[in-house]
């Protein structure tokens, strides 16, 4: 988080949220709970929350995003962890469209190479789970497929010269898309295996555990056959134009995440071990269990352990 | 122009236009005097309009489109022919955007052959002119070529069976796509050449006439290799996948016009004579002379009669 302000004007109160997706988010719940009485899970309509409805508007919020990863600036969803019930879910509203969002790759150019990395692999995946996703529409595709080829071809320029600002406004554009991608169309379930990951270890970078368990994730729908012909096309805009196998799809994220240092995340580093899968499995299930229904096929609680399992370093 | 109403809700009016880019146009000039003084001429600003600033907002419109073709329910502009002066400009103003628009392919069953066609071209255009515009970014391009795809392939599906409602579907898909091009992007000076053929011939429908001066208009810019590339990604797209050359682009749309029935159109049918050519040329550029400096290259008075003349039929 970088910081945020209240502004009044014309008797409005703004919140200006400058930073990146914990920030805007930040914000975002502060809005609500600014106008509305009680408790913020109160109103959060998953896992232990009350799912109430606002009484009133949350206030206006003004995003400036400072990196390109949670497309939050474009989006109506906010994402807090309730720490001690390792709860670490949406809430969206259609008020929390920030109403102003500036995107300005001038304000990313000193975020360090690592979490350039993070940012840009939670922003891809956001497209790539909206592309596979059964809520995949016209024009949930269109944002889904330019982000997609936006971020893959710059993104390790980007980790390797933050200073190259082409590369960067590319980026931080599919980014952009990426938050759209999310309210024209859907996630899918690798959000709910990653947030019950950082929701127990919650020094995970958010970004970095989706990328531990990427390769297994979609691995397991590309042997399902659940959209060939979308894995195959990912992996062209990607960067393998003559792309004829949705494995392909998994070789170009494969390839990368070792362009952009990344391929060797491992769980055990961030504390994880093998025998809080199932209970990750359960949580992702409880708190999030909404995306599962936007898989083409269904997982499991087994098939979110055997994907733990064999991401596990 | 099918109609429109005024609706009083919560004390604050509305104008609903339901019908095609006329109607939804003179939707907007109507929000606009329905709040201002004065003649609605006294706030174009080009031409002989005097480019008075609004001292009121415009009431709000609520556009539900009944064709595909001018975009107007996702844009900011309204065009407006004075038929005494022979002036067909645009008034844009970002209070314009529709405050709802509804896009319904089963509404445009019944849009005959040949308006289908006509819209569907003029949707077309302002995708391909925003693509090979000096104004093309990151976001226009991805809508641009978005919908020269969609419309392409679905164009002439769409002509030779109206019912075709996937077709239709992705035709308004295209077209909602294009009037966002021409809020992110910019057009061409092709529409100010066919805005000063039907501003002569106001029978002429604007579709029509764009589609008349459409080879030799994008042949001039070939010619003079102002993006190649972007030619051969637009023939790409529009079906011919091993496309190589920029005059692929123009075989492509010579092919669609064909499938589509409407490469035969003459202007002589609509009473145009060569005679007028130099007319209708300072007019473009009098009265629509902004889109002139969205070219690549200039063109001159001599340039757009020589566009005329070779389409002449």
């Amino acid at each position: 988080m970088v910081g945020g302000a209240f502004v009044k004007e014309n008797n409005c109160d703004f919140i200006v949220a400058l930073g990146g997706g914990s920030c805007m988010d930040a914000a975002k719940a502060i809005a609500v709970m600014a106008t509305n009485e009680g408790d913020y899970w109160d109103y959060i309509p998953s896992g232990s929350g009350k799912g109430m409805p606002l009484k009133n508007s949350p206030l206006p919020v003004i995003a400036i995003t400072t990196t390109a990863g949670t497309g939050s600036e474009t989006d109506s969803g906010t994402v807090i962890t309730h720490e001690e019930k390792h709860e670490k879910t949406g809430f969206v509203h259609e008020e929390l469209f920030p109403v102003l969002a500036i995107v300005d790759p001038e304000l990313m150019l000193t975020v360090p190479p690592k979490f350039t990395a993070y940012q840009g692999f939670d922003a891809l995946f956001h497209s790539v789970e909206g592309y596979v996703s059964n809520g995949a529409n016209l024009m949930s595709d269109m944002y889904a497929i330019t982000a997609i080829e936006n971020i893959a071809k710059n993104l390790a320029k980007t980790v390797k010269n933050g200073n190259d600002l082409d590369a960067r406004e590319k980026v931080a554009f599919g980014n952009t898309l990426s938050g759209t991608v999310m309210c024209v169309g859907i996630l899918t379930s690798q959000h709910s295996l990653e947030h019950a990951m950082s929701a127990y270890h919650q020094e995970l970078p958010h970004g970095a555990g989706l990328i531990m368990i990427s390769k297994a994730y979609f691995t397991h729908f590309i042997d399902k056959h659940v959209c060939d012909d979308r894995f195959v096309q990912m992996a062209k805009v990607m960067g393998m134009e003559d792309a004829k196998e949705p494995m392909d799809f998994i070789k170009m994220l494969v390839k990368l995440q070792e362009d952009c240092g990344v391929a060797d995340l491992r769980m055990s580093d961030y504390g994880i071990t093998p025998d809080e899968f199932k209970t990750m499995a359960k949580n992702a299930k409880d708190t999030m269990g909404f995306l599962f229904t936007c898989d083409r096929t269904e997982l499991s609680i087994d098939d979110c352990v055997a994907i733990y399992e064999a991401s596990y370093k």
